[in-house]
């Protein structure tokens, strides 16, 4: 029998997995929110540079987890693709799902120290932790367009679950070949927490620098005064993290090569960071999971991170202002969150 | 004879100027741009804690100094409370109303480094540099809602002048009783920089950090982490450049004096500093003046700014995004100002 797979989150990254899972045999349920009526209908299209155009991928749809499993679904994986919002409390919603000992949990998320929650939640089943490299944007409900290279780097947490807990290997290996069967490019790590540092090198500097000035990545390098500097000690911040932690694959190195891939854009448009475009939808953006884990982190290994303690700050409170704000208005000291808690407890 | 004023810039705090001085029976002519229309029709209406409500100002209205100089004016002083932006070369805007070796110019705005563009422009004039500490907001066109606070600190640019250049005493003695005269806590400063410099911990604190994340003070404080630590190291770093300047009295004790201004609004709606208030409005920001400025100097001085460089970068990027970019849209590579000094020298 085929393995069966939930995506939970099928928004511009998860589709894509849909899509690919089902081509290569897979029985797939795609967990839809947003776009839900819309992939109910007519399942989701793909046009991409590097699958082809006009790909179209029919899943089984459901609304949440729960709906899942309330259909009789038994899952081997799921994959999460939603954002990494600690209050969302994702290990909740996908716990209906979730069958002790079996469900193998991947985490397709950003960010550092995601893996705990679900760790806590699920201590008896296998779980990956994954880092994606996707260029895709979903254009319109339930329709993506997605560029011309993807990349997965998958490995167990904790690191040692792969060789010390029993079940691991087995659901580790049998994902990646699945994942490769189906066209992935996909890669094991035996510690992929220092592939989540290095991505983090690039989420935790573009990200909220982009949203905060409401400027993509090649707009912000003309607009501001050494932004190259800036981004360049941002990402160098997180390099003296992942350094301390002993990642030494993180370093002056990977940052100056990742900064060189938005200066070989310069010329065109550039591109909307994932909390930008949050930023301007008025959506939640993965503040904690990308800055304050990061910052947390670095204080807890006796880095100094100042210019990330204030983007970490700044962030935070724009995140906050979207929420609770009016529209055109400024975020009022009566309006956030502490005072809406006090006047629910009262 | 009574002394002629040309009020430049006549919004939330030059109309209050406008008010005072034409109550102490000066000759008042008020340059106005976006309120033009209702203050000719009406004067200025002005509601004060501090001076009373429903007080009336007509003073003459005109759109320009170039029409104030073709109108016959001749001026003993210009006021100007227009923003500190470089690029709208104020010097040039009121040159037309400018009597050389006559008029003395004084400065009211925010920032450091503002008075090179005058000095330069009109080296035979005396120049007064003042920090004007004055909560007013102009709630309609020509109609100011006042607090309960004014405070004016006045010295002479360079500081040097006072005592070295022809009539600059005279006509700083003339200006500081003609304020007080006319309801003003105005008061003189040997070096008026350093008071400057106080001021400036204010403005390249809060200001950017509250257009930035779209929240007033108090929200702030509530929302972001560590958001006291992170506005008080701001803070720290420009006391770091005035104490190199050699201004001893900004210290660690003003700030957290400044600080403590904030913490004391807490449990009310905060307040918007004028950065806001701009970014809010989609106007331009004081960012080189206030940011720019001090940035460089601190660098010149030999002292680290980490934050207040990050600052400066992002308030740059989003001052640039709210002039260039589509409403709802980030700023894109193809549309910031390098790009379109570009296509229109093509």
């Amino acid at each position: 029998m085929a393995p069966t797979v939930l995506v939970h989150g099928s928004g511009a990254i998860g589709s894509i997995y849909v899509y690919l899972l089902i081509k290569a045999g897979f029985s797939v349920t795609a967990v839809c929110r947003s776009n839900h009526d819309a992939a109910k209908a007519n399942g989701f299209l793909i046009d991409s540079e590097k699958y082809g155009n006009n790909l179209r991928a029919h899943p089984k749809i459901v609304r949440t987890s729960a709906e899942a499993a309330q259909q009789g679904g038994v899952f081997d994986y799921i994959i999460v693709t939603s954002k990494a919002i600690p209050e969302d409390k994702t290990s909740e919603l996908i716990a209906p799902a979730v069958t002790e000992g079996r469900t193998c949990i991947a985490l397709f998320q950003n960010g550092v120290g995601i893996e705990e929650e679900f760790a806590e939640r699920f201590p008896h089943n296998p779980l990956l932790s994954v880092v994606v490299y996707l260029p895709s944007t979903q254009i319109e409900p339930a329709h993506m367009r997605m560029g011309n290279f993807e990349m997965l780097q998958i490995g167990s947490f904790p690191a040692s679950a792969y060789k010390e807990k029993v079940g691991v290997k087995q659901a580790a290996d049998t994902f990646v070949e699945m994942l490769q069967k189906a066209g992935s490019n996909a890669k094991w790590f035996d510690d992929v927490q220092e592939m989540r540092w290095r991505k983090l090198m690039l989420n935790a500097s573009w990200n909220p620098v982009c949203a905060l000035s409401l400027s993509r990545d090649v707009a912000f390098l003309a607009s501001a005064p050494d932004a190259d500097r800036e981004v360049g000690a941002l990402m160098m911040e997180v390099v003296h993290i992942a350094q301390a932690l002993g990642y030494s694959s993180v370093n002056e190195e990977t940052q100056v090569e990742q900064l060189k891939r938005a200066k070989d854009r310069v010329g065109g448009e550039g591109i909307e960071p994932s909390m930008l475009v949050d930023a301007l939808n008025g959506r939640r953006m993965e503040v904690e999971t990308i800055l304050g884990n990061a910052v947390r982190t670095g204080r807890k290994a006796g880095v100094a991170v100042p210019k990330l303690e204030l983007l970490y700050a700044l962030a935070k409170a724009l995140d906050e202002s979207m929420l609770y704000r009016q529209p055109g208005q400024s975020l009022k000291g009566t309006e956030t969150r502490a005072e809406r808690g006090k006047t629910n407890a009262s």
